[in-house]
């Protein structure tokens, strides 16, 4: 197709990759190569590093049957960076845009991306550069704002729903333990949430979920193991990497060196440890940690297709002249589950986290209230409960 | 169908679950309806313990569908057992089995089942009490000897190996971190050495790769992770639970509360710390842990098979008049993969240990030699590499 401008669009991945990062890429090359505005599509090789240096690969000469298999694999294909961007790094990238002829950037990433989208954005204004910058949502966490939820976060979910629901099962073959399996999610307790999508009888998996939106007192989470322990013979207890306890610590749990602020690196551990010392009962944890993110096993299928749709939109977006906006998914109401997309300016997303609703937990720390399951199920999908044997006893008794 | 004898059979599970448990059981069930002389099923609930107390299920009134869609199904749908059999468990088993006209004993086990099931069987001859006990080999350690592998371990080799694959898709994404991932095996590293398989490119994940067999210097493990991260910016490591350092500690990892002797809790986030503090890296840790046998999405079909063969085999042997032995995977030899059932006797495979073989570990710890890929793959499949995009750069360039 012969292109009527010379325009040069770029994307690049930011944080970390979620299982359906690789459909929007897809969308959004799939979509460019339908408008004539845009001559050419780089990404950028390892997120903002690969701009810094000014080292990207042709988006455009990727054969559509790779993209469409590269776009079913988790892990960024691009790469992607933790780089926290500096004021001198904005004027750097500015000068390779400038250089390049990049018009269009589309910077795929959560609440920090975009905010770094909004200051490139800024500093581009200031120089007087025309460049048109849409932010692609991206996160497992689920924490952004102005959007019904992120792609990434229902893949995930979906997981660590089923691990929960796996992990539950081997407990209640093999009792007399207590389960801590641990989930991603720092501040934030929606992949928490959505391990009770795993219950269908009430004493199924999980027993007890915790929310890093409020502290846990040790000693409540103590009495409420030993409780659900003490009826059932076992127990499973989900709990985020970034629970802290009544004072604001991670239970004494081991803190990453160089990390922001208190991120333990084995909170799931420390509070199997626990238990086991102060409670006597056997106890282990399970992280299956950065292989929620990394597996294609479990993604979700409305999650991989909104996904696309969202890099699609924006380049969409883009032509049609929007800057400084991040694509959104807008829930339809009715009782079929359905998304229109939208968009958000930057400063309504930028560094803002999305934390879950207080009102839909259970007092009793033994889940989450309908709405959430109202919420969660058309994006997760309804978890399939494992079969299981008739407990009929034979006929006969012996004394 | 009409019964020729009055005689029954119990089937028990004993130790961890694997993945293809249940379809021993299916087997198990399937041979037996077809053998008049078995008159009657049943299933002890949570192993030897439910035999003790007289806790059955009735196995032939399980519909077939269901037991099929159990047989798909990881974790016990028995129930299993860690109990350790004392004599006058033994007495008391004997008791019930007389009282309930037992003549067959299926035990669905690993190398300490095996003993228990040998016990029983000399403790039975002492009491000239005629009882058949077959030995159905599981483990997912695959340390069970006289047999070329053991049902459970293909499946839970197949999880982790992707699982590395993932993670170190992940870890090559957003590199500049080393991943450690701690797999499950206590004192054999044939798990380990399954995820060598996730290898298809010198320098794909994983790079280094212990094998609890051998003593691990600190300062060797330190070195080595030190050349790779250096060399490539990345590096997965991957390690046993049950590894120890040159001293034979766990690398001052948390020791389970009574466990026997010193498996730790936490060995590879310990490890990820060492490696942090000493080198100045950025690392973390993953543990998957009994995921790796509680899930089914990754279980190997010709495991899945063989295991309800060794069910199917199990009976055959009994009615068969054999007794005392383990039912026995022997390779033939040839280009295509195949096995037939044996036998073996039951003091061969007690309480004895298949370590794995130095003679296929790599010296420099990347790895294994091709000797075991060419046992491991046909079980365990070929892991397919993740698709990656083309890094062809675009034409031009900047200053």
């Amino acid at each position: 197709m012969s292109r009527s401008s010379s325009d040069v669009a770029v994307l690049a991945h930011s944080g970390g990759p979620t299982p359906v990062i690789n459909a929007s890429l897809l969308g959004a090359v799939e979509e460019a190569r339908l408008q004539r505005e845009i001559a050419g599509f780089y990404g950028a090789r390892f997120g903002i590093s690969g701009i810094l240096k000014d080292d990207f690969i042709d988006l455009f000469a990727q054969p559509t049957e790779l993209l469409e298999r590269v776009a079913q694999c988790p892990a960024s294909a691009l790469g992607s960076s933790r780089h926290e961007v500096t004021r001198e790094d904005l004027t750097r990238v500015l000068h390779v845009f400038r250089a390049r002829g990049v018009r269009y950037f589309f910077y795929t990433g959560g609440n920090g991306s975009m905010g770094t989208a909004m200051q490139l954005q800024e500093e581009g204004e200031r120089q007087g550069f025309s460049l048109q910058i849409i932010g692609i949502p991206k996160t497992i966490d689920n924490d952004l704002l102005m959007t019904d939820h992120a792609p990434g976060y229902a893949s995930t979910a979906r997981f660590f729903a089923h691990a929960v629901r796996d992990i539950g099962a081997d407990n209640a073959s093999l009792p007399n333990q207590v389960e801590v399996i641990e989930v991603l999610g720092r501040n934030a307790g929606w992949l928490a949430a959505s391990t009770t999508l795993a219950k269908t009888e009430p004493d199924d998996p999980p027993h007890l979920v915790y929310f890093p939106e409020a502290r846990l007192p040790l000693d409540k989470l103590l009495d409420e193991v030993s409780c659900v322990f003490h009826r059932l013979g076992r127990c499973v207890v989900v709990v985020c990497e970034g629970q802290l306890d009544e004072n604001g610590e991670p239970f004494g749990a081991e803190v990453r060196p160089g990390s922001r602020g208190s991120l333990a690196q084995n909170l799931g551990q420390r509070l199997a440890l626990l238990i086991s010392t102060r409670l006597q009962i056997r106890a282990r944890s399970e992280k299956p940690g950065l292989l929620g993110r990394a597996t294609s096993a479990y993604i979700s299928k409305p999650d991989w297709d909104e996904s696309r749709l969202c890099g699609r939109a924006a380049v969409q977006a883009a032509v049609a002249g929007y800057s400084g906006v991040m694509i959104t998914l807008l829930r339809n109401s009715g009782p079929e589950y359905s998304v229109e997309l939208g968009h958000a300016p930057l400063e309504k997303v930028a560094f803002a986290e999305r934390l879950f609703p207080r009102e839909w937990i259970k007092s009793d720390s033994t889940g989450v209230l309908p709405a959430f399951l109202d919420y969660a199920t058309p994006l997760i999908g309804p978890i399939e409960r494992q079969a299981e044997l008739i407990l009929n006893p034979p006929k006969e008794t012996v004394d």
